[in-house]
C-alpha cells in the first residue's frame, strides 16, 4: 500500500486520490463533436458554445472521448461504494496476493453524528463529546485488535485470502481507476450531492478538483446545466405555471430581449441605429425611448445567444 | 425476413415492433427496492409512492431489474441510430448468411419536408405535391434497380457479403433486441423527443405503447418526471428567481399547505377538529375561518405527500 | 436480512442463492440465432448442433438473449469479487438504509489451510486441529464483538452510514443479481475455476446447478468447450507438432474417418453397399476387408459431424 | 468527410485508419497489475514475464488500462460490423447534420469471389475475369446514380436525414472511435480471423500495426497465446491423449527439463557441477554423460521458465 504520495490530493485521515494519466482536455470533445458535425456546424463557431450546447441537450458521446486514471486509496467501504460505477476500469490492491497494511480510516469528531430522522440513509445531529470519543475509542480499538489477529493469523502461515475475512471495512484499500468524462461527470453528479455519504463526497470533491484543470469549459458547463440545475416536474411546472402572472414571465422575456442583443452586438457590432430594430426582432416591446434609456444604463448583462433563445421557448412553454 | 406478425405493432410501410418475451414489472422494481432498504423502508409502504420515488431521485438500479425482449424490423438507416444504444443485446438478421428480400421503406408524402433552417439535424416546411412525387419516384427507382443489380450477382453466384454493398439503407432489416428497462427508458427519453428522427421516433412510440402495459406505474412517474419535466439552468433560475414576486411563491406554497393536509387526512383519517392543526403544520397560514371555508368548498387535490414536500423545498431555494 | 428460502441452495454456513426469476432458454438462444442467419440456415437443422456451433465459434450474442435473476447471499468479502463482474445489475442490501444484522461466516475446519507456497493467492497444506480451533476461534470473537460494538453504536443513535464501518467482511450481506447467460457462462468460468476462492466457488458451483436445468443443451457444451477445453499455445503446440509422430495424427484421422461415416449413417441411413464409399469418402483408407471388420465390431462412436471435420482440420494444421 | 491524412494507414480504396491519442503502453499494464499484487509481487520481477503471465491467465483488467482514440474511414456495411463492439465510445460523421460526400467504395477485382459453399458467411473460388468487370461496373453505376439523385433532392431543398435514406452502405462514413487494450485486443481476435469479411479485416491488420508499436511486449503475448493458440475440447483431448504413446510425452517432458535447467542457467548462473543436480530437480532423467553431450551440443532453448513449467503440467493431465 502506497503512502501519500507527493501529487496526491490527501482525503480522509490516511487516503487520496491522485491523477496517473489523462487523454484529452476540451479540445478533444470540440474535435470529436466537429466529426459527427461535419462541415455542417461552421456557424457553431465558438468551442465553448459548442462545449456548453453538447452538455444541455445530453449529447454524450464526445465527452466520452476524455479518458483520466487516478490512483485513489480509501476505506473498504467507500470502495465497495464506488465500485458501483460499472464503466470504470479498475485494479484494486488484492488480499489475496498481498498482505493487509495496518491501515485504518479512523473518523474526524465533526463528521460524527446522529442518524437523520428524516433521511433514512442520512446523518444529522450534534452528538455530545464524550460519545464522540467513545465512538473514536470503538474504531481504534476494533482496528488494533482486528489487525492484530490478522497478523497472528498471518505470522501461524494460514492463508491470506482466509485470514482477511476478519477485518473490517474502514480497512483502506487502494486502486487504480480509470474512466471516460462523460462517466466521470455522472460519478460527481451523484456523489457531490448532499445526499452523498461525507466520506465518499471528499473523495468526489478532490476529483472535481483535479478535473476542472484539464476541462475547465466542460466542468463550468456541468455546474450550469446538471450541478446547479434543477428539474421541474409535471405537476410541478402547472402548479407554477398557474400561480406565475403573465407580467413577471413577460418581465423576463423583455430582459432576455436586451440581452440577446446585447450579446448579438458584443460578438459582432452594428451601427447605433439599427439596434432598436435588432432588440424588436428579438422580441422587445419597449419604445425606442425607453430601449435608449435602458441600453445606455450599462447594466445590460450579456450570454450565450442560443441558451437564452432556448430559455425563451422554455418560458414560452410554462405560459401555457 | 419476417412479414408483419399479427402481434406486432406495424411502424412505417413494412417495419414493426413486437414483444418477444419480459421478465418482470412494477412488481419486481420494489422488490429489487426492498432487497437493499431492507427492513428500514417498513414507512415507504406504498409500492406506487416508491416506484415514483425511485424514479424523482434517480435511483436508477430497481429499474434495470426487468427485462424485455423485442422482435423489430426497420430501414438500416433507422437501425444504424438505434445500434448506438449499447447496452441492449441484438441479434440482427444478416446478409452474409443470408439473402437481402426486396423490402425498402418509401416515404409517405407527409413525412417528406424541407431541411430546417434552424435545427441542422431536423426536417420543416412543407413541400409541393409534385416535388413529393419526385422524392417517392426516386426512392421506388432507388430501391427497384439496386435490388435488380442484387439479385442479378447474387444469381452470378457473387458472394452475398460482398453483393449486399450496393443496397441502399433504406433496406429492411430485422432483430431480436433485449434491453433493461432502466435503459430502455432512457431510449425513450431520447427517440420520443421531438427532435428525433420521424422514422425512429415511430419505433419509440410504439414500444412506449408495449411497455406501458407491463410497467404501467413506472411509465407513469416516467412521463412525469422525465419526458414531461423541465430543467432549468443556474442562469435560468437566478433569472426566474429574480423576477418571481415572494407573493407568487408564498401562494403556491400555501396551495402545498392545503394539499398535504388533505392526502394525509385521506390515507389515515383524523377527527375534524384536528384538521386546523394538521394544516398549520404544514406551514398553512390562513385564519381557521377561510381554512374551513376551503376545506369545504371541494376543490383541494390530493396527492403524493412526499414529492409535495420535496416541492416545498425547491421553491424555498429558489425563494432564495 | 432473508432467512435461507426453501428454493434456495445453501452456501457457506449462512448464506444461500436462488432463482428468482428467468427468461428463455435452450430454445431461445436458437430463436435469436435463426434471426441472424435467416434462410440460409435451414441447413443446420438441428438445435443441439447449433448451439454447440454458437458456443464452439464464440458467437456470443445468442447467448445474451437468455437472462437470470438470483437472489443471494454471502459474505461481504465474497461479494467484493463478485461484483466486479460488471454487466450484472446489482440491488444490495444497503447498510445505510437499515442495520445490520448479527450473522458472519464462520469457516468449517476443512477450509483453513495454510497459504501456498507456489500460488501467491491460493491455500495449500493442511492446518492442525489445535491451530483450527484457534482460528474459528478468532473469527467468532471478531465477530461477536463487533456486532456488539455496533449494536451499541447503533442504541446510541450514532447514523448507521458511519458504525457500519466497524463491521468486518466476513459479515453477510445479501442482493439481487441479474444477468444474461453469455456473462453467466463467463462468470463460472472464471469461478469455478479451481484457482478461484472457495469461499466463491460455493455460490458458482450452486449457481451452475440452477442453470443447467434451464438451459441444459447450452451448459453441455459449456463444459466440453470452454470448461474442460485446454488452449495450447503457439510455442506449446510447435512442441507437440515436433514429437508427435505422424502415425498417431493419422491413426486419430482414420478413427475420425469411422465415427463421421458411422454418424452420416445413424441421421440419414444408406444401404449397406454404400458404406464404403462413404467411408472413403471422410478420407477413411482401410481396406473394404477390414473396414467391414471394424464396422460389425460394435465398437464406433458416434458424434457430430461437423465438430469431427474441425478437429480434422486442426490435427492437420498441427502435422504441418 | 477527411481525406486520407498523412499520418494515416490507408485501408481500401478510399478509407483509411490513424492514430489520434493514446494514454499508457506496456509499463501502465505493469503498474496496474503491480497495484493488485503489492508487495507480493516481488519475485514476478520480470515485466515480460508478468505481461505474458496476465494474458496466458487471462488477467485482463490490467489491459483495460490502456487507451487508444483512432480516427477511420469506411464503407457503412463495415462499420456495421464494426460498431458492434460495444464498449468503444464513437462520434460518427452524422449525415442529418451534414451532407453526404460522393465517396464510395468499389471493390478491387482480387476480392470480387464467388459465395462459398461450405462456409455461408463467406466467398471464396476464383470469378471470371468479365464478370468481375461487370461487378465494377454495378458498383460504379449505382454509387454514382445514387449520388447524383441524392444530389438532387439536396439541391431541391429536402431534408438531409431523408434524402442519404437513398444512399447504399457501399458509401463512405467516417468516425473517431476509442476503445482500451483489453477490448482492441477482443477486436483483433475476431476481426483478423480468416472467417472475418476481407473489407473490416484490413483495418484490423492496420490497427494491429498501430498498437504493435506502442504496446510490443501485450502485442507479441496476444500473438502467442490467442491469436495462434489454439483449443482443444474435451473429446478431442480426449482423442489425442488415448491415442498419444506415453513415450512422445516423455519426450517433450524430458525437452523441457533441459529447456528449463538452460534457462535457469541463464537466468542466475550456477558453478557446472551443479548443473546436473538442477536439471534433475526440473524432472530430468538422462544419465550424467548424456546430460552433459546434449548440454554442450548447444542446442537447448531457453524460454520463460513459469510458461514451461505450466506447459508440464497439461501435458501429465494430458498423459492422464
Amino acid at each position: 500500500m502506497s503512502d501519500i504520495p507527493q501529487d496526491a490530493i490527501q482525503c480522509l485521515d490516511k487516503g487520496f486520490i491522485r491523477l496517473v494519466d489523462s487523454m484529452g482536455g476540451d479540445d478533444a470533445i470540440v474535435q470529436a463533436a466537429r466529426v459527427s458535425y461535419g462541415k455542417g456546424t461552421r456557424k457553431v463557431s465558438e468551442d465553448k458554445g459548442l462545449i456548453r450546447y453538447l452538455m444541455r441537450h445530453r449529447h454524450t458521446t464526445p465527452f466520452e472521448m476524455v479518458e483520466f486514471k487516478f490512483h485513489a486509496k480509501m476505506p473498504i467501504f467507500v470502495a465497495r461504494q464506488w465500485v458501483r460505477h460499472r464503466t470504470a476500469n479498475i485494479n484494486e490492491y488484492s488480499l489475496r496476493y498481498s498482505e493487509a497494511r495496518d491501515e485504518f480510516y479512523i473518523p474526524e469528531p465533526e463528521h460524527i453524528l446522529y442518524q437523520s430522522k428524516l433521511n433514512k440513509q442520512g446523518r444529522a445531529g450534534e452528538v455530545p463529546q464524550d460519545l464522540k470519543k467513545k465512538v473514536i475509542g470503538y474504531f481504534k480499538e476494533m482496528s488494533k485488535k482486528s489487525y492484530a489477529i490478522y497478523a497472528a493469523l498471518s505470522e501461524a502461515g494460514i492463508s491470506r485470502e482466509l485470514a482477511r475475512a476478519i477485518l473490517p471495512v474502514n480497512l483502506y484499500t487502494e486502486w487504480y481507476w480509470k474512466n471516460d468524462l462523460h462517466n466521470i461527470l455522472h460519478f460527481l453528479s451523484l456523489r457531490l450531492d448532499k445526499h452523498a455519504q461525507y466520506e465518499i463526497r471528499i473523495y468526489a470533491e478532490a476529483m472535481a478538483k483535479i478535473i476542472v484543470e484539464i476541462v475547465p469549459i466542460v466542468y463550468e458547463a456541468f455546474e450550469d446545466y446538471v450541478l446547479n440545475g434543477m428539474r421541474y416536474s409535471r405537476v410541478e411546472q402547472s402548479l407554477l405555471s398557474k400561480h406565475l402572472p403573465d407580467r413577471v414571465i413577460g418581465d423576463i422575456l423583455e430582459d432576455l430581449s436586451y440581452q440577446i442583443t446585447a450579446t448579438l452586438q458584443k460578438n459582432k457590432p452594428r451601427y447605433n441605429d439599427e439596434l432598436y430594430r435588432l432588440y424588436q426582432k428579438q422580441g422587445g416591446s419597449d419604445s425606442e425611448t425607453d430601449f435608449l434609456l435602458k441600453w445606455t444604463s450599462g447594466e445590460i448583462e450579456t450570454g450565450n445567444v442560443r441558451e437564452m433563445r432556448e430559455f425563451k421557448s422554455k418560458l414560452q412553454e410554462l405560459a401555457g
